[in-house]
């Protein structure tokens, strides 16, 4: 009977190592499927009809806050610059928790964004009632179809991922910022954001599942130079704008199934405390693709380097110049700057499992987590 | 010459071992001068001047956008706190960097607060000529009395904290904490905040010093308990609500001068990730003060405590209960929620401190850092 379970999970697993291995493979199917119908490219917008409201509701729209925890919280923060920039909205990313322990200032043109894979996140759905106590349009981000988040907001959408069974997110996480990008394109057409701007960048959206199917192929180049930094017991990530979420999820992803202490640090904080922590070979994994501020934190590598860290650089294909800066760099495809954080953090999923790997953790369910944090 | 130099340094140091020592007991004097005249406890209200505006042109600010780097940005996030709970206005921390280099959100009703103890910090000065352009209320809180953000914000709060030599800052913080909640208080008595509330709050804020003093007593113990996490190279520092930025201060804190390898993190986190780092003996520094949040970040240390974790807790004087889930605790005197926040910091300076100086560390330049950060 053991065998026979043994095989099933193996037979699941379709012929990877891990669970975690085979969803970050997964990842360009489901983000076609997160994606597929949601473009409008003749105008430049997207279809979300699980947003449920009109152009004149979300006209009415003056703030947009998202929840999450963990991975989520991190897809908000990229879906806060999103908001912002496409959009002109103010958003702002809550830690559930935090949120619904506040007596938060909420009003009814504010629109909440939960974010949960699961959609059973304790916190994140004690955050959804409280807002929905104070009229707010509430909207849920969830994965798993009927969960309580997405049967609480009444309106959402799903990420149509398909079923992610290692504890540590990929696929959720990579289609969570796609649909975040189209939320924010939607409201960025319904305010300055022009139609030849928004035709474009439906276009670039449209193309991420290749360009991470493009990323996915430096898999084995990736676990080679994982043996350079599969002994260290401290890494520190750093990024600056678009890419720092990405430097928060890469750290959190090393951290979860490797256990290394890694951080994740806005790199012009690094200067600001952390710098006092490199030693010669301390690992510095540094998002530095060609889009604004990565002059900044390439001077902020330079930094890192003259105090004998070791440097990652995720870079864009063919950027030499970037490269320079490097011990080891993982290219990635040009893009739009916040399509760019999907394929970066690919390339980071990719780093961190081949890091486990090599110290033997127990990628699936590393010690002390839980797929789903349903308590507090 | 040189040990000439050598007794004047010993002379400014006041018969303390290092600069941050002397300047963590200047606190109490250092808060009093900051507090000063400030407070008028018939409105309850605080008297600040330097903000320049008239109770009008307060009235028409929607929204606080704090900026700073580094500590300053720990400060920000108490007053975040401050500014949304005591004035039910919109309030958010921006990394000072991150906010210049962003075409940032910003209009004529919005307060912008720049915080640098030097007033000189490279780019919280940028963040400061963006937001002047972009026509909002725009003010500094710095404690060089003349500093270039001081001046180019035209009005602003001085700290009056007195030079600060260490590069660790500890009194600056303090002081930085206690003018943000008075700033907050005067914009709370222009909106729904009582006058009986605001009598209340700044009797406990007149009491800071007070308070702060009888933290200090504590030196000793505190000295003595240094000795038990002082061989981890690792280090977590959990809280909630206002005191999840006294969490990451600390947390710095012990980063900085220790070199050990500490994070601060929201108490609610642990458990979507950080919680998989956790080995026998592994410091958590838990900040379970007698406020809103208490009984969930008891919670959060007993899941610690199950895995193995060493909690060293910074609970209300008197509290048994909390106590009772700690290995190791340090007292700080009862008072408001929010001024807590500033007794509990002077705990984490001195933890960190003693800890330091058990391994022998650089305490007042660490290594890689510069008092003032005033390239990019």
């Amino acid at each position: 009977l053991a065998e026979l379970g043994f095989d099933a999970e193996a037979a699941e697993k379709g012929g990877f190592e891990h669970f975690m291995l085979k969803e970050i493979h997964e990842q360009p199917d489901s983000l076609r499927n997160a994606i597929r119908g949601r473009l409008d490219f003749n105008l430049g917008s997207s279809v979300l009809s699980g947003m449920g409201t009109s152009a004149r509701d979300l006209a009415e729209i003056q703030r947009v806050v998202l929840l999450g925890c963990g991975t989520s919280l991190h897809a908000g923060l990229v879906g806060e610059y999103a908001f912002e920039d496409l959009a002109d909205i103010h958003a702002e990313v809550q830690q559930a928790a935090e949120f619904r322990y506040r007596n938060p200032l909420i009003s009814r043109s504010d629109l909440v964004v939960a974010i949960s894979q699961s959609g059973e996140t304790a916190d994140t759905l004690a955050a959804v009632r409280e807002a929905n106590q104070k009229g707010a349009f509430v909207m849920g981000l969830c994965n798993v179809v009927g969960s309580t988040i997405a049967r609480e907001t009444g309106r959402g959408v799903y990420l149509h991922a398909g079923p992610e069974i290692s504890v540590a997110s990929t696929k959720a996480f990579t289609c969570q910022v796609a649909v975040l990008l189209m939320m924010a394109l939607k409201l960025g057409r319904g305010r300055r954001f022009s139609r030849d701007e928004g035709m474009r960048l439906a276009q670039e959206i449209d193309a991420i599942p290749q360009l991470v199917e493009r990323t996915i192929e430096q898999n084995d180049r990736i676990a080679a130079l994982a043996e350079r930094y599969a002994a260290s017991e401290h890494a520190f990530f750093i990024g600056r704008g678009y890419l720092f979420p990405v430097a928060l999820e890469g750290a959190l992803k090393l951290k979860e199934i490797s256990y290394i202490h890694a951080e994740g640090y806005h790199a012009a904080e690094l200067k600001h405390g952390p710098i006092a922590l490199l030693e010669e070979g301390t690992p510095i994994i540094a998002l530095a693709n060609d889009i604004p501020g990565k002059d900044k934190t390439l001077g902020n590598v330079e930094e890192c380097r003259a105090r004998g860290a070791r440097i990652l650089g995720v870079v864009t294909e063919g950027d030499k110049e970037a490269a320079e800066f490097m011990d080891d760099v993982i290219e990635v495809p040009a893009c739009h700057p916040l399509v760019s954080t999907i394929p970066s953090a690919v390339a980071l999923q990719l780093f961190a499992y081949h890091v486990a790997r090599i110290r033997a953790c127990e990628i699936d369910q590393p010690r002390n987590l839980a797929k789903s944090v349903t308590v507090e």
